[in-house]
């Protein structure tokens, strides 16, 4: 039993993953988890693509080292803490998701939703995914860089151009135990009936 | 405390609110609960409008209403099941949310994130809003169609040009017990290592 506030309070991305293999069912807690959240219209237009296999995680992490070489790493030196950007670095380019056993695409299918509604849609589950990961004693972490290479994302996995990549999510064990978030508090984000009045 | 997958496996739309007012430091924790939610580059974009003035509260039930009358739902009559239809037109419609003591307009601050990372970086943090209402035994509901009307619906909440609402969220407590949700396993929506590989 993991206490709800507990996980939500520590969830953090991981960046540096143990090299320990995943049994399906942990996998699958995961995923039922993911498809609990909501959807507009209750269309539930998730995909899942659960990469294990070596060679084709691989090019899944080639394509987001790419996609960082290619201008990433540039917008983001700019904006970054040196700490966070050397963390985002080591996981991408420096070998800390490829560790990771598991990669999970995370696609929206059209067929089944108004494509203004995908981000409401799919970014709810990907978030389930991500706390049960946490509630599961995995580590996680929501990345979206790869799929600016939409069309290399999609032969990678076999997309057909109805399926629209969203996400990918590296899943593995932790290398090492992550400290704490680091959030701002919720007062300075928060307004009272109208914006500019102070919460 | 609340068990985590108990909380995630209970989440549904709630269209029915008891009138019980909320407390500040009810509204607090789930808006805490929200800001540990993942963002593109760590920004924390997000901003709450928490809406309690009654007037203010029923223009935004207004504005959903006409976004609904002027297109919600003919578009929703040719997709949704006649059950889920009555519960979504009841919401909107027929009083459901306007019952509801606090409405929550979330929105992106477009000064602090790329506008291409703002779904994965405002998504979570609603899933985190709407799973930690369940965990506290409040009723919410992840809308978006009163965004249709962006503009109207700024003006009402006094947004800046450089804040972009992205949800509409009414909180309180649920004017009756809700049944379980109601999803499609997982499996069907899952692929292994590549699309059309069944998991």
């Amino acid at each position: 039993m993991s206490d709800f506030f507990t996980v939500v309070h520590a969830q953090r991305a991981c960046r540096d993953f143990a090299p320990t293999g995943l049994d399906d069912d942990v996998i699958a807690r995961v995923l039922d988890a993911a498809t609990f959240a909501p959807s507009a219209e209750n269309r539930q237009p998730w995909v899942f693509v659960v990469v294990r296999d070596a060679a084709r995680r691989a090019q899944l992490h080639d394509l987001a080292q790419r996609a960082w070489d290619a201008g990433g790493r540039d917008f983001a030196a700019g904006r970054l803490s040196a700490g966070l950007l050397a963390d985002v670095e080591h996981g991408i380019a420096g070998g800390g998701y490829r560790a990771a056993p598991v990669v999970i695409v995370v696609a929206a299918d059209t067929k089944r939703c108004h494509p203004a509604t995908i981000p409401a849609s799919i970014f709810p589950a990907v978030q389930n995914l991500c706390l049960a990961a946490q509630a599961s004693g995995l580590g996680s972490a929501l990345t979206t860089i790869t799929t600016t290479f939409a069309a290399e994302l999609a032969t990678l996995v076999d997309l057909p151009d109805t399926v629209v990549a969203q996400a990918v999510v590296p899943l593995g064990y932790p290398a090492r135990p992550l400290g704490p978030p680091r959030r701002e508090g919720f007062a300075g984000h928060t307004h009272r009936d109208r914006f500019g009045v102070p919460w």
